[in-house]
């Protein structure tokens, strides 16, 4: 068993680390907190006996050695970037926790097999950087390098240069042989506090397109500029945003739809806005459904723009991959890792996307969840319960362990 | 007769000054580029023999003695501060238009009993520092001179420090006697250019009120987080956009009611926006429509907060200006002008607010509009002919030597 204290207590010191006003975390991909938190880990790691390596998008990789070092390793990870108003768990729970599993092993003087990673994966959230888990998508070559080093911040900054700056750009090649990957990361929903279930053995994810979508109307006056001849490219991106919605709600339960990013040009309280920018998210386990959803979208943005006489300047999916299944196998090794701790435990699909979602595509992958209170995540009050912290690193050992001899 | 090319190669050059790629004008209050404005101004002035005055908000005054310095002088002006993505013509216009009269004068060797003065006002657009007219306002004694030092950017920098930073705190008491106001400025409407006219002789200005409004819900994943049980706040806002056009609308051919401008926290792709930030624009010539439609804008974003559970934890009327007639012998002054010119006219009521509305509290005062090409303003394309640029200021010119007698 791991040692829970331990854990606790390094996620607390990392969480020291863009500390926010209201106990969460602002970190950033690629800023200054950022290197501060993968330069903490990097010291941890050394000092539990792993070497480092770096790859070309700034995954870090820390690699205690097997008993033979030429097989594949057994990886475990997350990601240490936040969100901007983002908790102390999501993603670098999943780091310290793989940590806190070599840990462990170096106490009691295990040896395995094969080699085991623990790897943070760069820029997950998609906050600062469209998308979402973009360096693990390149390390599992959905994505090439350099549309992964190209991808840029609202300043035109890009991950790229920022790696460079922060000086995490490695000289790893991208990807490479994986014997078996597990991500232990808090659910970020509400379903297993809801039933008292204190490990989510994650079966699938849901499928998500993101989109990019600029409305063009024509700045004007508010003041002498009549009502009906305006073209109020806010008004639409309204209108949209409530579409949106509706979408989502009409496929519920399981589906999810939400505009999160919104930039009004030229933002000024008595003009009427010329052009708007903003991003739609859309999510649903089954991918026939996400289909329709986008059709959705695309019918009711073009309907909207018509009847406002705006043009849809952009409307453009940046982001999208299928409901992902994991691996059978693995996923029983979490199911048999929560039995042997004899911890209460439920199969589920994620409603996030993980950097997990892309290694799927290229190692036999599965995911261990924990409850968090109340369900919340992407909001600095995230918390969860040490015994949840605990118990999810249990079955995370366990289920590396199943997997990492010969 | 004034000279025409002179007060046009004046606004071109001045438009040199912050002169945008789409052949606009970005020259926000306060910023290095008004004080350039304001410095040629000063300059051209100091040419054409002016005494310069600075008050305490930073509004100019540039004096051409009478032959009875001791009497009140007639004033004109407007401002030199522009919107993000503003014209050539707004406000400028007004001012260079001022310093014409003065020049002609000269030209002509005219004395005039009364001292003249052109005045440049500072911040009148409200988009820099909120609300509109704050300078014109304390001169009026609308507002105090506290009040409008302390108004503050997004980045929470004042009107004080920032008059201070370019140089423009003057030392002149705010408000002094005024025997006759005129200002001269492009309609920023369509009425003038649509029935062909070239003089608008503007016997009123429409009442306004602006808002800031914050609905604030819970920061949630986009993933994991259920549609039922979200609090989106930014959800509240678009359904909040759409009430204020529907009230608009409602009120129509004469309200206007526009939202401008939109900040949504933390504006991260894949989080339900826990806070968003709007303001609010609503305007009529008749107080109690006005009155009527406050309500509807009160009642309405309170509904729609009630229904996504939201709160509104901000929702305040920052400005308010019932509707302004004008000085029936300053609006005949501005009649007798055209008529004299032989220049198409009609009264018209102001849709925009101007330093004129509050200069009508404490002086008898006028404002003479000529038309802009499709009513467009408050946007980089703004534009007017050289005829009517030169028609608006010859109708100045008469209105104020209608005055300046003793
Ligand atoms: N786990 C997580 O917050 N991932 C960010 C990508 C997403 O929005 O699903
Ligand atoms: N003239 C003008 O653009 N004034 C700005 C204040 C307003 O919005 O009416």
């Amino acid at each position: 068993a791991i040692n829970g204290q331990r854990l606790w207590d390094s996620l607390m010191e990392m969480a020291k680390i863009g500390a926010t006003p209201k106990g969460g975390v602002c970190r950033l991909a690629l800023t200054d907190l950022d290197k501060q938190g993968r330069d903490l880990f990097v010291q941890w790691a050394k000092d539990a006996g792993c070497s480092i390596g770096i790859d070309r998008m700034g995954n870090v990789f820390a690699r205690r050695s097997g008993r033979d070092d030429s097989l594949a390793p057994v990886v475990t990870g997350s990601h240490a970037d936040s969100q901007p108003t983002g908790g102390r768990f999501d993603g670098i729970y999943g780091v310290l926790g793989g940590l806190e599993v070599i840990r462990t092993l170096n106490d009691h003087g295990v040896e395995t097999d094969r080699p085991i990673e623990v790897v943070i994966w760069t820029n997950e959230e998609g906050s600062r950087f469209a998308p979402a888990m973009v360096a693990s998508g390149v390390f599992a070559g959905v994505f090439s390098l350099d549309y992964g080093l190209s991808r840029a911040d609202v300043d035109g900054k890009t991950m790229g240069e920022e790696l460079q700056r922060i000086g995490y750009a490695g000289d790893l090649p991208m990807g490479k042989p994986i014997h078996a990957a597990f991500e232990l990361h808090i659910e970020q929903g509400p379903i297993l506090e809801n039933e008292g279930i204190t490990i989510g053995v994650v079966t699938a994810a849901q499928g998500q397109r993101w989109y990019e979508v600029v409305l063009t109307g024509q700045e004007s006056h508010a003041g002498p500029t009549p009502m009906p001849s305006r073209r109020d490219a806010l008004l639409g991106a309204a209108r949209c945003i409530d579409l949106v919605n509706r979408i989502g709600l009409a496929h519920a339960p399981l589906a999810c739809a939400t505009v999160g990013m919104v930039q009004v040009h030229p933002n000024s309280r008595n003009v009427i806005p010329g052009r708007v920018f903003f991003t739609v998210d859309i999510r649903h386990p089954d991918d026939a459904v996400l289909a329709q959803m986008d059709r959705e979208v695309r019918d009711g943005i073009a309907k909207i723009a018509s009847e406002l006489k705006l043009e849809t300047t952009k409307l453009e999916q940046i982001f999208y991959y299928a409901p992902v299944p994991f691996d059978a196998a693995c996923v029983d090794s979490v199911r048999e890792g929560a039995k042997r701790f004899g911890y209460s435990h439920r199969d589920i699909v994620s409603g996030a996307g993980h950097d997990a979602c892309y290694l799927a595509k290229v190692a036999p992958t599965a995911m261990v969840f924990v409850p968090c209170i109340g369900g919340i995540s992407h909001n600095e009050i995230e918390d969860a319960t040490p015994e949840w912290i605990e118990a999810g690193a249990n079955v995370l050992l366990h289920a590396m362990l199943g997997r990492a001899s010969r």
